[in-house]
């Protein structure tokens, strides 16, 4: 039980109970809360056109500041861990973000949404993927759409983008041949491609279940819908606002979208609708589930019962009976005849097959299922 | 027992626990992921107008290039089968479509819907049909509307299309008049009165299932409810979107979609919101089944214990007291008496006539039902 | 049991399970699959003005030919039961209606809409009385409202159109003084003021219901709440469509509705909402019943479980000591004292009356309502 | 128990289950039908302006006629009880009142909702009042509003305007120095307020029960609980159209209604939206208090099994001990030993102290709460 | 139990059976029913530009009028408090506040709301904080924003706003350099920032109840589930009108609040819809958890009958046999061989272990979780 209870420990923390690291209640707006257990910050930077690529980790946060203003072809900075805030405070400086966009970026957790600002679009979506033990990871990303620079601020290392960064470094399909609007649509299409196999796995542990239970249902399984139950309750609450938000950078006037990329964004769009009705439509087959253990339940308890009651229908007055010829009274005329005893015998006999009958006209013997 | 899980398991493959077949998390959009199980693709032609009809079988996928190039009347070409990658890019390239609507297209399942792209219509639909042994079997359709065809492409054989190839090669009604939007509708149509005899199927089992439990309910009665509710819960989500998609196609302007046609759409999204009601409507029973179902067992584990009851209360006290003359103290005076036996035999009679009185009273016996 | 069946039944094929007489899958759009058991048509004609009244029956279909013609004043066909096709066909041509409209018309049960075409308006609603034995009959009413005539097509023999004919004839309140828009009203008034009837019928019968479940609930109260939810379900889908198809007609541009008659219709509108308004409500009411039958019940099982709980405790550990006594031990010293027995017997008295006292104060015995 | 039945019914009457007085289906659309147990009309006149009251009942309709046609200040007619259809036909023609306007006044109950006529507007509402043993009257006022005349319809006798005219006579406020638009607010506010004391009384009946729940759950508390979602099941379909009713008030255009009233409408439109989220939120808590009842109950039966269970589990092998040295065969060694009977005794002590061991690890022992 | 149930009362005064302080039914409108247990009202000052601050008690309510004449940089004035009518009222006349206005700003509680004035803007919100026993304390507070003061009505002492006033003492961040409707934002941004710890130790305590019914379901568990539903039927009441609230103010037509405050309003707005959505989130995993906490108990009943069954199956039927060998019959042969005894012991053993072997199949011994 102690790793099921892990893992419904590690869905409360990823999805469903997770904290918000809020600022102390009222402090200014804009207030940076890190997060205290986010590793140290990682800046990755790619750089590319549709001939060049320049990968490499950037050591120091200052350098990002000639990176940006260079300009060339699109860079995205990648930076992984919040854990120090002088480095998170340099990069704010540097892209002259405004203090609520990289507040909403690093006080995690937020509600997936799209903002624009003055010089620059804010995304922020929760990227959800299978751990090493098949955990549901759950984490922010927030991506910042500048002229030509694509800022990804990420709470912990590890990620879904290396498909993206590998069709970077093969120059493969669109992805080089257009600005960093593309960028941002093929990380959001890769964190939304992310919840398909999170949702089947529910979906398959859905279907385990739902056997087990049709086949002998288990104190373990009712705890097993409830987990189910819990991760699709998280997942619905990180995939519903990320339908509002594709939505809304679909639509909004903003000059640093294309009108090819607000295209392929309908695409991300129906993606999220989909996944959206997925964990939907198992919610509702996880309900069901849990009335038909419950009413599997009832039904084992009603067999449980039909078998006592069977066993002391026929017993006890048998057994009163013989109690009666145990008595000692005297005067017992019966005790003295020869024949009473296999004669009482039968009685018992015939009283006990009638009971049989009895109880398998009412169906309860000899029918179950 | 096996048959019934089998039918699950069918329901599960076909409607509810379908996996997207999804290319690789984060692979380029527009990458095919064609189904491991789909049979090789077979094409099949017609080309009518009011006066002449071809139909035969498209060897290789390049006379489609010649039959593009001609464009005289409507040609239906209708492709099952995605088994072959090469055909299936061929006839991308041929038809000159959009990466993201020939994966939308192969990449199944897709949610049902309707886009306008350059120059083609792409209308994603989900078809059912009862299967050899009434199984519910489900399968993507994709339509690509252009000037002088469609180009329908169905995931495995078998369709639910034949009318509509019977009315072409008969002449029959409006469909050689018309041009290949009046042929969409036509499929669509077709594709949504196939909804019906699977809705009705489920509605017969409804009702039967309904009289059993009304007679006696059974553990089975109760899994054939859950079977019921998710062939409904997979029915609901193939039927939802598609309103949505008829009512996109209506408004959506394109010049493909003539008016008239518009006007016959019209009628087809009636036919999607009365199945969808039914869906609706049949789902609101099942949940009121269940409830029927749960009671009705709660109500038979209430008889069984009232058998158990009227059985120990009669004879457990009855038993306690021939045990007290069966004890072997010494000075028993009342064993003595020669009338002692036939008095205690009495009492008792009156002690279990006393009983069976009360618990008549309170109605637990002789008044059920 | 049998005659609450058949009202089920009654239920099932009228308001619930009611099966779509489609043509078969993908045929013609248009083609009329009428009722197999809808009776032969009998046409009725009322063609009056402020002045004159003319009603008879029509024999020959193709006089309404004449009829319509000859266009004085308006003329109200009223055809009962769709038994012949022919019949069905020559309507149509003279009315020269639509062949959507007609299939809708007569391919009954249609979701209720309101529908503009050309020449004329249909609107399709859903007729609901009492029968004979108190069941609910419904049956689908189409009107076709046309410049001097209005056309109405019922599936069977029988209506709620009495008073408005009656009105016509008595030239009463202002049906006589205006167009066949007025008529169309009157007719939709009655269909809706027939609804009343049927919910109070159920409102009356949900009230019975409580007050024998607050009294003492039995199985068959159980069933009789699943009957009036099954009947309230029919009820609601055939009531909410009606809302918006009232809604469309006053809406709907169209010069065959003067504006006086739309503002007839907003009353017509306010019936209807009213009646889904009480259908949900004893929707809500009879779901709360359900909860109360169900916790009725399992209190029930409760006062079981407690009679026999008190019995088997107070009488099992009393067997028992007798038991010890029974026994043949050569030494038992406690059996050859004198007042060894009444010593038992009051021991056994006191343990009896302290399982009294104890289940007294944890309330199973005595206190129960 | 009869007291809280005829609570019930009281609450059936008046809320849930009243029967609508409609004329007989299809009758002449304006029918009145007036409800049989209305009392005869009384008809009270307050005119007034900033400076003079006239305050009367007026004994003959015909006077309405003078009283209208001078039309110096506000006049508030005021008629409770329609058991006179001679004096309410009056009263339509001396106020040319539209037959479906007075219809909807008199055919009661009608959904709330507010209309605007030629020369005046109908507002309808329902009031309810905590009647002498506190149970909650529920009954119909409309409202005409006039150029200088407020016509209120009402039921029966008694209502909750009398602050109202308490404030009319003091000239205090607004009221006197304002047109008829400010005195129908004024009666709209009265009727919404009343809400409140009705709310807070089913708030206080549901505080009570869950206290009492929580204590001791006794089958009473499950009809109380359902008494009171019944209630509220009533309120809510009066208080919520009333929002829209007051909303459609608010926007509708009409002169009679001037911007400030309007403005004091928005105060109005607050309470009603207030008072059904009151509803909304205590019909949420009745349901949570039956789950609590049922899982209590639940709870309790489990009890009751535990101490079955443990009776029975201890004694009933005691007791089969027992009977082996009480058989009456020759040849039982065991029963002529001295210390047999002892050591049997001691051994049954172990078996009970073992028994009890287990129970009480189980928790079905003393750990009860 | 007794602490429970305080905090269940503390819940109840304060979020969800909090009566309204109405004054009585139709009373004038802008009557002000001063709540009874509100202390006398203390008023605080805080005056401040980006150079000075002014920070005191104003002792004497006259005092305001001279303040707001002069007008200088943003005035701050927090009254707490409605203990006295007087002041209540002088400061109604001196800010010369609209009757309604007032009136809803001490009538508490009002649903949250915003309303544009002439010369000032009224926005009510309900303040929750956990209070020293961490208990939830929920609280009215009425901001008036006028063109150079911000006037602050709370319903008792003590607030979430300290932080806001150390920002305002330490010229902190943007908030003196910007007008009153930036410290109007701070103040509901505050409110809103404590809406979080409250829901998170409703999270806190799901999450251990969820650990403990997984454990061992005991009835307090049931309790405590119900406690902490009926804590956020009321939260979600205070949060969910203040998503509209500050949308309404974002979207407003008033000078008084500025581009810039909107655009920090924004991000209000998605704070109110986070923490709407993480209350309706708990709902659900709390609704799942009574279903949990239902099936463990069910589950508990099924083990304890299985364990009576058991014991009163395998001893119940030797009783009857032993039974019948104490019986004193004359002709008994097998009592008089010497094998009879031992042989009836084996012969009741085999039934004991074939009784234990066949429970065991059907898997209730041994087998459990």
């Amino acid at each position: 039980m102690t790793s099921l209870h892990r893992q419904l420990a590690v869905g409360a923390s990823h999805l469903l109970l997770q904290r918000k690291r809020n600022p102390p209640v009222g402090a200014r707006p804009g207030t940076l809360a890190l997060p205290a257990d986010s590793p140290p910050p990682v800046i990755r930077l790619m750089r590319y056109d549709t001939d060049h690529l320049e990968e490499r980790t950037v050591e120091d946060v200052d350098e990002l500041s000639d990176i940006l203003r260079k300009g060339e072809g699109v860079s995205w900075i990648d930076v992984q861990g919040f854990g120090d805030r002088a480095t998170i405070e340099r990069i704010r400086e540097i892209f002259d973000l405004h203090p609520l966009a990289i507040a909403d970026a690093v006080n995690t957790p937020q509600r997936p949404k799209s903002e624009v600002y003055d010089h620059f679009n804010l995304y922020i979506t929760r990227m959800v993927r299978l751990g090493e033990h098949r955990e549901i990871c759950a984490e922010q990303v927030s991506l910042f759409l500048g002229k030509s620079y694509v800022l990804s601020l990420q709470e912990q290392y590890g990620d879904v983008f290396d498909p993206v960064r590998k069709r970077i470094r093969q120059s493969e399909g669109m992805i080089c041949r257009h600005g960093p609007d593309y960028l941002v649509y093929s990380l959001i299409d890769a964190v939304l491609d992310g919840y398909y196999p999170v949702i089947e796995m529910l979906g398959d542990r859905l279907h385990e279940l739902e056997e087990e239970i049709l086949e002998r249902p288990t104190p373990g399984g009712m705890r097993r819908i409830h987990a189910i139950r819990r991760e699709l309750l998280g997942l619905r609450r990180a995939i519903m606002p990320q339908r509002e938000a594709v939505n809304t950078l679909i639509r909004e006037e903003s000059d640093l979208v294309g009108p090819l990329v607000r295209e392929y964004l309908r695409d991300c769009y129906d993606h999220a609708v989909q996944a959206s009705d997925a964990v939907e439509t198992f919610r509702d087959l996880a309900a069901n589930l849990m009335d038909l253990y419950i009413s599997s339940m009832s039904q084992r308890t009603n067999e449980v019962m039909k078998v006592l009651t069977v066993m002391a229908s026929i017993f006890i007055p048998l057994t009163f009976i013989v109690g009666i010829y145990g008595m000692n009274f005297d005067y017992m005329p019966e005790l003295h005849v020869w024949w009473a005893y296999p004669v009482l015998l039968l009685i018992m006999l015939v009283i006990a097959l009638g009971m049989i009958v009895f109880f398998r006209m009412k169906g309860w013997i000899g029918r179950s299922r």
